[in-house]
């Protein structure tokens, strides 16, 4: 399949090498140079513009950092809906508000094409290793047609429903994760303050009510897991200010549907603290230190 | 054995039947005349004081509802401490402050006595069942002095560590559970608004890094699930008071240990509000209600 | 002078009133046509798009909901800046982003223009009464260019320094005015459920370091002061969704500035809830309600 | 008048200094010699018990740390109210839980003693100026019975309503002050961090509708007002721990009556945070550094 690649940073450069690994003819292009560079030793066509990259593909494939940059990219004159050809599939692997993804779909399908928003979890390990998970929203016509392309970067493709879906599962997934690490990251560091064996603390909550995922998978208190970045001073991992990233889609999102989000904006200005603390390229489950080191 | 086990009303009263149906002759007392009448129904002894309950008895349970009681039943002139037998197991099972549960402990040991505190998880269908969790605090003697006594009443019996940390994990798991719970309720009801199926929602975030036991287990969205409180009007189950009493335990606990718990207490005034509303008695997970019913 | 006015709705009809009655020639543009014969009805003469309102105008007033409105009045080839005269002023009374405020400033500079952003307090009342304030972004040049106009409209006309000043100064203002209000709520109603007469306790916070503007001159306790919303069922001042609004600018730019605003953010959460649960168009001195009500 | 001083620590000591000069006979008792030794040195007589203390006096005042301290001095068979003589005036100036302060005060009545509740607020300061505040609860005959005594170590004394009613205004005073200096320190860093001058910015706001006694009169941006903590490192004023305490009393009592305080609570939480960060000496307002330091 001849496929475009759009935005071959940390994210896409690993992706698009698994396009390529996959046997797929990747036309690459990134408006920074050395991520292009990049692309194109790891194997792909070097394209000049968008328009360029996408003029002859079957798939286009985008993962960029934010909304302006998806609208900047598909929309326009010289924009991927304008310049992709008829019964060309897009899909967007960039996490961003739902209601834009649901406007750029919108626009494509207008023009006869197919488009699927996808936005993954399993960070720069699991874009290297080919093990993400891709969200995907759009019809079930549409999931069918996007899923070889994502199954050759990933191993769990899951169908959320209808366009903007992808977005809305990852969001708010990721919303409920950053208040699970503060409130392990809380119960913790009381359980130990108040003389509990740490590790003891986790085995206890992890076989009862209070378990979630940053306590049972990804435990944030040094000593209590291994493999986790707690166990490597909290290095590698999903950083803080991605988290930050994500938990401010979910709560904009959340103002304009008129849903209060309590526990998500607070979790919102923990994390922000603990960036505006230094901590912002850290994994995201170093917000512990906000509890542990004062 | 003979055992004296004091508070049988909700929770004591089926913890004793259990007892009784072990082979244990009890003696019960209650401030309470009919939830002691209910007790001598069930089969045991009926003692007219807390003095006339331990006197004779080589264990003794108490169930109790909050620190002050504790307190009054434990010490004193008349109080278990002083009147029960050299050598008696002393197994309060209610759900206190751990620094009270540590004090009374204290007490205990300094009359030669042999005390664990022991609150359970699992409300009164694992009572009636015998199926409760204990969180046992003590030392690892006394964990197995009380742990046969503890296996008539639950399938559960955890050693936590020295004495106070029964309450410590009991708590700070709660606490944990509380902001799941909300975490699982804002994600839920924004992922709804958005234009998302909730059981398809659930389904993801159950398999990703979002889960919890209130997303994956009990989980709050009528329809998602069967057999839980959501299926049925938040009706049984763990009880918003109850959930509140705890979460204010955790808060005091972290007061005392100068732990900033900043999701602890925003859960905790959620609740407060969930309560004055009128759903004190309802299920815990009926706090979705503050986010869908508006 | 001759003056071109666009957003002649709430509070720009009155505004656009008051420079007629102050004597300058004001041609009006809006969107929607019933606004658009009010003002034309009130004797501005009517104009039929953005460009014909400002073509032969001295002076530029625009009064829009967002930011979005602002961009798209002011930028693009048939927008205020493309099409105003040489040298004349333009003065942006909405409320927006400081961060859009700034852009468009520059892009006016650019063509030689004059702007100044003047976001307003005081709520229709004010806008009706000529007693607005207006709070000025801009050279000390620009300042004392607009200030003429804006004293048509205002009594109190605030330089607060650069460009995207007088929106700062407006969304900082306005989410420690939220923060008082909901501080304001709570503190009177646990004041008033402890037994304190409410009127005897906002005397002797008003007299103290609890008091702010919410307490002394706005309080939302039935019956402590008269001529407030408070008094009258919280119909008229300053509703509810405009508050939101102006919360979510206050944070939007905090999250931009990397600034964590914990207690503005819960605020907002509040009166995202109060909102959703049907008080949007009450004065914002309504969240009382949220625990009063209970 | 002989007067009982019990408590005569940093804020009792100048407080028995100024009855002294006033022209009391004081005798004075507290569990410190050091602080005893100092009371002495400054005119009054020694003590050697509370019930020596109490034995002779027509009047009782109190000042100690928290509510078990003043049961502790207050009950039980050689506690003021059991020792004092017949006719005797009880004056507890210490900040305690109103339901505390009520049960003490009730105790009081039924041996047929007067006694009133007298938080003050002032500080150290208020207490060698004698211009402390006095918020007094008790009847009207019982606030004028003690309003001599008040005056000679403050210069305004307040009637607040019933027995406890001091504490409710003194704990809920306390916790709007906590919240507007929280959401002060917010808006200043912010409207700083956006490119404003504080100082312009605090002169904004103090004239409109987001001013606060902790804008306008006790700021804490460094720069913006002489005379302030703000203005020399912090030191001095009123402690980061004092308003902890307070804070606690404020949410323990809302948590009794049932009433939700969820920016209370937050603050509670932010103080915490401060204190554990290290500045529980430091003066309130330095919570500033929360967001200014990052």
């Amino acid at each position: 399949m001849r496929v475009a690649f759009i935005g071959v940073g940390h994210m896409g450069l690993p992706m698009c090498a698994n396009l390529l690994k996959a046997g797929h003819a990747v036309t690459a292009y990134d408006l920074v140079a050395a991520h292009l560079d990049r692309a194109v030793a790891a194997g792909a066509a070097r394209a000049t513009s968008v328009a360029d990259c996408v003029a002859q593909a079957e798939a286009v494939v985008t993962m960029l950092p934010s909304s302006p940059h998806v609208r900047s990219v598909y929309c326009g004159e010289s924009g991927v809906i304008a310049r992709a050809a008829r019964g060309a599939l897009l899909v967007d692997c960039s996490t961003i508000d739902p209601q834009v993804a649901r406007e750029v779909a919108f626009d494509s399908l207008a023009r006869g094409l197919t488009m699927v928003d996808a936005p993954v979890s399993g960070g720069t390990a699991g874009a290297q290793a080919g093990t993400l998970t891709f969200m995907v929203g759009g019809s079930a016509k549409e999931f069918e047609a996007a899923r070889p392309l994502l199954a050759c970067m990933g191993t769990n493709v899951v169908h959320c429903g209808a366009s903007g879906n992808g977005q809305v599962a990852k969001i708010c997934n990721n919303m409920m994760l950053a208040a699970g690490m503060i409130a392990t990251s809380e119960a913790m560091t009381l359980a130990a303050r108040l003389g509990m064996d740490p590790t003891v603390f986790a085995g206890i909550v992890n076989a009862s009510s209070g378990r979630c995922w940053s306590s049972d998978t990804y435990n944030p208190y040094p000593g209590v897991m291994e493999g986790v970045p707690a166990a490597r001073g909290y290095s590698g991992g999903f950083g803080t200010d991605l988290m930050l990233k994500d938990l401010s889609l979910a709560t904009e999102a959340a103002r304009v549907a008129r849903v209060p989000v309590l526990l998500g904006a607070v979790a919102q200005q923990v994390y922000q603290k603990h960036s505006a603390d230094g901590h912002g390229a850290e994994d995201f489950s170093s917000v512990i230190l906000q509890y542990l080191k004062t």
